[in-house]
């Protein structure tokens, strides 16, 4: 695939270096024995801005030429990609809009605003955001910067791998959630080119699961009304994105709420960590088909950390 | 001090080194900006355990001899150093009991039971604990590890900043909690003997405060009825960890609980960790103090992760 193969990658670690974290990977023994696996967890929660989603929009955003960006950058987004193309053009000193779906989580719309971006509401649909988004581009002449279907994002994306191989020798399985597909197929596209052998899984609730029956059908199908509490993985599959993950990805798993919300309890809990529930659903697809990960070495991508903390027990709201 | 100079602390990191982690230091743009200084957070929240309070333990359990520990180790704790000891005691293969007062935190039970330890509930008094611990040494012959008025256990929490002076260089000022004394006097201590220009500082919550008072009385003072959600640091201040406090500390910043609460709300949202209260109070005093620390590079204790989850909106208990 042209752009987004090994050397667009580490053309885009080079171009994202002074600027992203290289985020920990941790481990626990604890989990471990729940999971009967060796997990080792790649902790994108801790990544600047919250999520994996920065390292695309800083890719894409430092790609592009002076000319191009005079009328700065837009896109629209639920919430991550959002703030992490607030923050990349604020970096590059640009004007950002996002046009994020009403019902969006508060912290996640607070922090678009806190790095500086306009915020322009539409209805919570698809098509609404992508109507939205284009009458807004009409006016205003922003360069569109998409949140998955795209060379430069996925390569910015699958950054996560080159570092992830890295800190970790001899994995035999890695885990990505799946909603655009961003992540994933960068993952799948780094993994095939560094260590053939390694196996990339998806990870994708049950009830937003157009990735794993495209995978199956062999096409890429409609999402039909998806409502996870994963809120980071109601998105359609990506043109782009699929082409990739039907030549390197043979296995998506889908998971239950229930199993979402236990394994970021379990994360909370024994990690010690601050996940959302879509940084969950890579844990919670190991957890539910353990036959697949027994005494294996798994690198499990804890993709974001941008949880509504508001209904804490004794939480007060932090200050600004 | 005898038995807790830099020697001792030394013998305790090469004891403990094949048991405990060294845990990561974290640091957030975003949390500068709040404080106004360069903070950084020593993640003991990631430690076995959940908490410093491992280090202390180990050292003590593994200072000892066979002969000694044939009829095992007791203690009495609200929970971390009993889940430390119980822990130290299964890695030294012998049996560990706990005095434990009736209303600790239920992930804190659960923990000390995990880790093989008898729990013998109490009153919630300090009286009650010392009454029921006695008498069932009295009747077992098992070796008291005391929680922190005892120089193995200050010179195993005073590792924690063995690791962090190794960590971060130039570091001006290092905030501790304050409860019972062992964390506090160790990490003195240590930042005494290895950078003498160094500041440490206590950080205790208003509704628990003997500490402070203490010191300003030049005199170890009795806890009055103390009940802060900090429920880590509801203990009486130890004889040992005040007479080296008294030497080595002088200023030990008091917290509200609304102002523990925002610091861990803070953490939570900004550093995707969890935290318990106690874990928390260290920053809720640098931010109680903001004249203090102004453009300082502060190094900030997370002392312990272990909170009561069950409360979380969506969360289902994990499997055991």
């Amino acid at each position: 695939m042209s752009g987004a193969g090994l050397a667009a990658i580490r053309e885009a670690a080079a171009r994202c270096a002074a600027f992203i974290h290289t985020t920990p990977v941790l481990t626990s023994r604890s989990l471990d024995a729940v999971a009967g696996a060796r997990l080792y967890f790649k902790c994108e929660n801790l990544q600047r801005t919250g999520s994996f989603k920065i390292r695309g929009a800083t890719n894409a955003v430092f790609s592009l030429g002076e000319a191009q960006l005079r009328r700065g950058v837009a896109t629209h987004s639920s919430g991550n990609h959002g703030a992490a193309l607030a923050q990349a053009a604020r970096w590059r000193g640009i004007p950002a809009t996002v046009v994020m779906p009403e019902g969006a989580p508060c912290p996640k719309r607070r922090a678009v605003s806190a790095y500086g971006a306009e915020i322009v509401p539409c209805a919570p649909t698809l098509a609404a955001r992508q109507q939205t988004l284009e009458a807004l581009i009409a006016r205003s002449g922003a360069v569109f910067i998409p949140p998955y279907d795209d060379a430069r994002i996925i390569a910015g994306q699958a950054t996560v791998a080159l570092e992830l191989l890295d800190q970790v020798p001899g994995l035999e399985i890695i885990v990505a959630p799946v909603g655009g597909g961003g992540l994933l197929s960068g993952v799948a596209l780094c993994a095939h080119h560094l260590q053939s052998g390694l196996q990339v899984m998806g990870a994708e609730p049950a009830l937003a699961d157009d990735a794993c029956r495209s995978l199956a059908a062999g096409a890429r199908l409609p999402a039909a009304a998806p409502r996870s509490m994963a809120d980071g993985l109601l998105t359609a599959l990506g043109r782009l994105p699929f082409a990739i993950i039907r030549r390197h990805v043979r296995t998506i798993v889908t998971v239950s709420e229930a199993q979402i919300a236990c394994a970021m309890a379990l994360i909370w809990e024994r990690l010690k960590l601050v996940v959302e529930p879509s940084g969950a659903v890579a844990l919670a697809a190991v957890m539910t088909r353990p036959e697949a990960f027994a005494g294996r070495r798994v690198g499990v991508i804890l993709s974001g950390g941008n949880v509504d903390l508001a209904a804490l027990p004794g939480a007060h709201p932090p200050p600004e």
